[in-house]
């Protein structure tokens, strides 16, 4: 069952930083801004920063990461010939130990594609 | 709960390889090509490259790869015995770190050898 | 749900022991002494080691690892602040890719606090 | 000394490949083909996909591919800004484990921008 | 010959680091002062930190970064079983992969000893 | 040049070892007595385990670590195509990363080969 995972995403997400935020440090609170900021317009267009984002999360193995960036990537406007571009670059950087995390890419892929 | 898991796991590999198939460009299907033939008996045997992949896939931590590749090497003829002695070599070159995929990977190993 | 996680999460961890070490060669079982070793006080104090491994196990990025770090150092004495310290050393030195763990590490760190 | 590194790095890639693919099996030589081919402008341009193997190299932590991938991102006209702006995201997803690379990749981009 | 490294190393750092933030935007700067600020003592003392770190850059694998913290831990005070202490964690919970980086970090421990 | 490089190889390895040794505590001498007993011949032979060795090193990305189950794998037996049979899973699994180590063990593999 993946159907509304990004809103079940999105919520766990803030419960979650809710109780890590109310304990951090200063340092920490201020790399969570500078993960924000990073994905911002800048040199280079936000969705190009956000596909960068997706791409790092998918040779780096990690589901979350990959599923936050599927989200804003969509709302940057990706296609989904761009996203299985982008596929394409991770799983031959990556190997085939990056294929778990193309499937379920491509799985998450479809709902948010179809609510769009 | 781990019986059956082998069918399960079978099942949902072939499910999501049909999603990402059925929008995937031709370099991801020539790298699920590659990926399967990389397994193929050549100058070595086939047991000896899914033991390779299998403990590749342990130092590399990837719980689906590892079932994959255990079923492969059941299927290939590799004893308890042989198992483990990939696994400990796994271990060593991987670390401590290793040590919760090498138990998911003996619990998943005893179905599967109770199922031979 | 994640109370009791550290009362489930000890009997799955010896649950799954069992088996290993069942089938484990001298090599595995000798590497499992090794690892409870190297947390013993020596020249560093339990408490200093035990919050190295938390930290390795963070920029590892393994929730397991995390989990039973998080009772040793709990069990050593580390205080909400120190833990907090901590998790800020392994997000700047492994990225934004140990976020999704930071959030596992702080859920979990508020139920072994308040058990205590 | 970083001078020519550009010359050098292309003559020492060509020569070790030239060994590589003298005794390859088909399987190797399709996959540098595959590595070749995940660069070509497809849904995406090729300046994004060069990007995109930047930043993936960038958080793998690989400096030979790093360096290949700044030539390619400067061939397809990537700016300082935007070359930073990019190297920002890989710092914030990898970490401070990236710093030594980042390092690596700017004194490399100083000679690629005077030698336009 | 690794007879002051600690100065090479300090001054090449220095160097690399100039041409880094002579381009980089506000983002990579702010990256750099968060890393000085986590290992600066707080709930847990610097010592602690700079082991924190040398342990997370011995399993990252990363013999600059191994480099940098060594010389702090130095500068903190650590004793070489204290360091040795430190090296068995990170040992155990990177496996055997590490070894060449302990053999780095012992050699360049020499060193840093001899000098104090 | 890499000429002779087997034997520079071996030296520089015992040259380090022995100052490892020389302060290593208890934890850390027998990590190194389990590392060797790992490639020792049990239910599997040992050069299979020298392969896995070798393949769990490219994987891994650890140049010296390549070099030394090169060696072995050498005195093991393993001929040229064995040898690419085995880097072409090591490839697969761990993508184009891994090309720039595929490199580094071709050239060396060939001076192995030509000294037999």
């Amino acid at each position: 069952m993946t159907e509304n995972w990004e809103e079940r995403f999105g919520e766990e997400r803030s419960r979650l930083n809710e109780i890590v935020l109310a304990s951090a440090p200063l340092g920490i609170r201020r790399f969570f801004a500078l993960d924000e900021q990073a994905y911002e317009a800048g040199a280079l267009p936000a969705k190009t920063k956000d596909l960068l984002g997706l791409v790092a999360s998918m040779v780096l193995r990690c589901n979350e990461c990959i599923s936050y960036h599927l989200i804003r990537c969509r709302e940057a406007g990706v296609t989904r010939e761009e996203f299985y571009d982008a596929f394409n670059v991770a799983l031959v950087v990556g190997g085939s130990i990056v294929i778990p995390h193309l499937r379920f890419a491509a799985e998450r892929l479809e709902t948010l594609l179809e609510a769009r």
